[in-house]
């Protein structure tokens, strides 16, 4: 499933050189991620509501092709590209008229914050929506 | 009690206008009562841990005067204008080099996080630190 | 003129509190006098980029009624209640589900950053624009 | 050459898991970085200001081992561990009473903004800052 998550560049995410600060680059992708799972019906408030789970990083990267100006139009196109036990990696095109302006990933932990942040194995129900059953990496 | 806070403008502070993004100013304001509660010996991140304790905003205002820039050395001079049974005002003031940049202030209330966030009567240990007792305002 | 701008609070917005963290008020503010600018047909990009005007801000306020959480919709009515010759003062009530969050001005000044950063009058089909004739403020 | 930056964790920078946002680390990169150029005598500020160069990104990467909260005092480490003709590498590690928190780089191109930006080599006073003669990547 491939998820859409579109914004217009804000005049504070602009830096004295005129274009985007990198940073905000990363807000947007944990944007889409929480984007991604609203579309699955799995909202993260609502995980973290009434199950204290979140999906903290283990790691991100991003490599920027274009920069962004401030009113550019932005659609970012997430999809998990692996599906591990406890861990996702989930990957983030950034567009501006279907120019690609950069390209990220986010690797996640499922996590419960009950107490001390603990990885746990993501739910089958979760699993099932983020790929299809036949290309699930076990 | 007056408590100094210093600090450099970085470049993610600045907008395509070459100056400082003015929510900036705030974050510093917050940064500077934080610093302010260090200062009197009850840091805001014991206060938090400990007695899940926070004082959240009822109000905050700034007037600018000249912009910052890139690498300007700010100093923040910050001070308890009143004092009121749940309730704090602290002015918060912008200079470099001693010239004034920027002029502020925030209310604040002394909150309980442990359920509902509730204000409670500001502790007698912080208020004694806040004010000398004679300028107390009851 | 009324215009509304509408978001949703993002989990980065959020603090170790579980509520919004303040400065992001004062971004928001500045969000929505851009969208302002938009709605009356003089975006702000087109201004910076043409004529590198913009409108950096002399004050800014807010006051907080209720706090405001992860995925929370948002709306902020943006009118300009004060219109002098270089200065404006447009006042943001934010609001969830009808209710009022937060009350919140800026007085900001039309600016050419040409060279030194320099305050000019109002152009009149901007003045129009904002305020009603009979009702301006000379 | 390695160049250490050090700062403390703002209430801002945490989010409602309690534990830093973690595009703020990303902040501290860039951050770290621009210390590293005031390290070497060439701060960003000049370089900006008097000859309009910057240096942006091309990616950046970062990798979580522990969370951060609210006051932890950090330290960066930060070394230019690639340097080629345009382009040069800068990791970043990130640590907590020697306790290693994050690790980090970014990828950056000398770019002149005068006009429309293009990359161009790196100076040769910069680059033997940078990196001593005999370790030097051609």
């Amino acid at each position: 499933m491939v998820v859409e998550y579109s914004f217009r560049v804000k005049w504070g995410n602009t830096d004295a050189a005129g274009i985007v600060f990198y940073p905000n680059f990363y807000k947007w992708m944990d944007e889409a991620t929480h984007e991604y799972f609203t579309a699955i019906a799995f909202p993260s408030s609502t995980l973290f509501v009434e199950q204290q789970v979140g999906t903290p990083l283990l790691e991100a990267n991003c490599q920027f092709k274009s920069p962004l100006f401030f009113e550019d139009q932005v659609t970012v196109r997430s999809v998990v590209v692996e599906l591990h036990q406890k861990v996702f990696k989930i990957s983030h095109t950034f567009l501006r008229n279907e120019k690609l302006i950069a390209e990220g990933f986010e690797i996640r932990a499922w996590t419960s914050f009950k107490e001390k942040p603990k990885a746990y194995p993501i739910p089958d129900q979760v699993r099932e929506k983020m790929m299809p059953k036949e290309t699930l990496n076990r």
